[in-house]
């Protein structure tokens, strides 16, 4: 099995070898003191990285997993509005049938969200609005701020996918006023995939239901996290990778740590736009470009395969392509978590290399490590 | 943190240092062919623990979410009658009663199921069964095959916990007419936790509802089980540890290591009467007593924290106590997975070592080693 390869996908992400070595270690008893400690700091370390002071859940399972507790606790709503701009806006949708009426605003896969329409729907007398902030199918990062400003005039319940945002750039919960957001551990906290956290202000007890999933009840998880523990057996393994990930964000500090995502995400662009591609997400005055993943658009007359392809035969190094219709349409770099600006330049160097051999592109490289500094 | 203790709770379980090792590595992709062959290796070589050819789903998730997926999704039932004698069942009922009517057949903990009961519920007009095999707080060996029989008569699907006896005791689910079984992976299969495998045979899909949360869908998980995929992000570094752990029981062989468990769980039961000890379940001619985990009255005037706190400090070896109404009143061994006949005699010396000060056993290691042979 291949053993050295780099991942630059948005997703899992690549393990600092610290994390590693926790996630190495004998089996403690998840009633011990011992995992009490590594959940405590857990609980405390994340929630500045959401931006609030509110109930922290931790659930051994996706990011998926997160979402649906979020949507499937909080449900005492007649009705949710669901933003959809891409595949992840699209799995809120589909959760949300699950458990109230949707109703679902529908932007084409890699446009900007119209706020307007989010009024427009909130103003029809629904209850609560989910949205994704960093849409990591499209690369785009949604107006998460501006959105909860809207949901609040409406005291509509705002709940936010923060799956690869939070722990990479800017979340501000109790200040922009989320109620609900999730994370996963392997997007920009940097740990293995396999857990969700879920941060929860006080507000969203008010929409609590309980026709909500055995496993995915948020109260159950935010009760037992008052003494350390979860209500059903964790994954011991990924908590001790998730604290050592927390350490090290922690040691970066999260100011530094947001800084070096924003510039890895700029030096990418000026990468791109030098090398004369064209980035896929179509900006309105409210969006910007994600700085945890970019989007690319595939050049003319390149196959996935010759570009993904080539990179993860010739290189070992593994980027993303598009999802169900964009397959093969657009390709995406995972710049988040642990990645260092030599992983960075080692990718956009070898996409160039690839790239121009089929002389789809221009050199671009200096420009990108100017921006890097 | 301390770090040399020996696990001998029934689940998680100690790990054996192949199965750290597997864990310990980079991140891979989950939709690279590496991950590929790691979860068809999964896939396959489960399906012999659980005695069937029938669809197999894995989870990131705990036992509890296995065991929520399989009610959950093949609940298109008018009533279920869940068989409750411990924990575990009691959790049985908590899950059945968000999906369904439960006709919940209560007995005392500790105590054998009434199979006349049983067949009563069924007659009644209940369409599925769900019941716990092998129930660790109590340390009892429900009758599977007996209570499938007695559900086939009513064409009721049969839906059982094998959370704790599949890969350490024999289940043979095509065979005895169960039609869906959960096992964990901390369990008897040694692995780390935070993974739950669900086995389902052609006929549950009769059963499937639509009304599932979108995480616990097992036709999801079956679906894309047939390419080897997940369809949500998987626990990585858990699938590669639970694929190790799979390699060590096929090393050990399926038959041996049941009859492993088999013979620890004896020399476990002839210590604890040759030391004066009282086992905690109540049989009939039905249930037997667990091979997995033994339950043990706590002697008179022994307190939870003389027996089990001296343990942990003086021994570094953790057992369990009592769970619930019971804490304090039993103490449970595990002797489940990886664990060796070394591990076993240490904690049995350890527990007789502290009891014999308090004059509350008889010396009666020989006779458990003799058992061990």
């Amino acid at each position: 099995m291949v053993r050295d390869d780099l991942l630059m996908i948005p997703g899992p992400v690549k393990l600092h070898e610290r994390i590693i070595k926790a996630m190495s270690s004998q089996m403690i008893s998840h009633r011990s003191r011992d995992f009490e400690e590594v959940f405590e700091y857990c609980k405390n370390a994340i929630k500045p990285l959401f931006g609030t002071s509110g109930d922290i859940a931790i659930i051994s399972g996706s990011g998926t997993a997160g979402m649906e507790a979020a949507v499937a606790s909080f449900s005492k709503v007649k009705k949710i509005t669901v933003v959809d701009n891409g595949k992840f806006g699209e799995r809120f949708a589909k959760i949300g049938a699950r458990y109230t009426e949707v109703d679902h605003l529908r932007f084409e896969w890699g446009s900007s969200v119209d706020l307007g329409k989010v009024e427009e729907s909130l103003a029809n007398g629904s209850e609560a609005i989910a949205f994704v902030h960093n849409e990591t199918s499209t690369g785009i990062l949604n107006p998460a701020r501006e959105i909860a400003k809207i949901a609040r005039k409406y005291d509509a319940l705002v709940i936010m996918d923060g799956i690869t945002s939070v722990g990479g750039d800017e979340v501000r919960m109790d200040e922009w006023g989320i109620d609900v957001a999730v994370v996963g551990s392997q997007k920009c906290i940097g740990a293995p995939p396999g857990l969700a956290a879920v941060a929860i202000n006080e507000r969203a007890w008010d929409f609590y239901s309980e026709s909500v999933p055995y496993y995915l009840d948020l109260r159950a998880y935010v009760k037992k996290a008052e003494s350390n523990q979860t209500p059903y057996t964790p994954a011991v393994p990924l908590f001790l990778a998730f604290a050592e990930a927390l350490r090290i964000i922690e040691e970066e500090g999260i100011e530094n740590r947001i800084e070096r995502h924003r510039k890895f995400a700029r030096a990418t662009r000026v990468w791109a736009e030098n090398a004369g591609l064209e980035l896929f997400p179509a900006l309105n005055e409210h969006s910007s470009y994600s700085n945890t993943v970019t989007a690319i658009k595939m050049p003319d007359g390149i196959a996935d395969r010759d570009l993904r392809g080539t990179l993860r035969e010739e290189y070992g190094i593994t980027i993303s392509g598009g999802q169900e219709h964009l397959k093969g349409r657009i390709f995406r770099i995972g710049h988040m978590g642990n990645v260092t600006k030599r992983d960075l330049v080692a990718t956009l160097s070898a996409i160039e290399d690839i790239l121009l051999r089929k002389n789809a592109v221009k050199p671009a490289l200096h420009a990108a490590m100017e921006e890097l500094g």
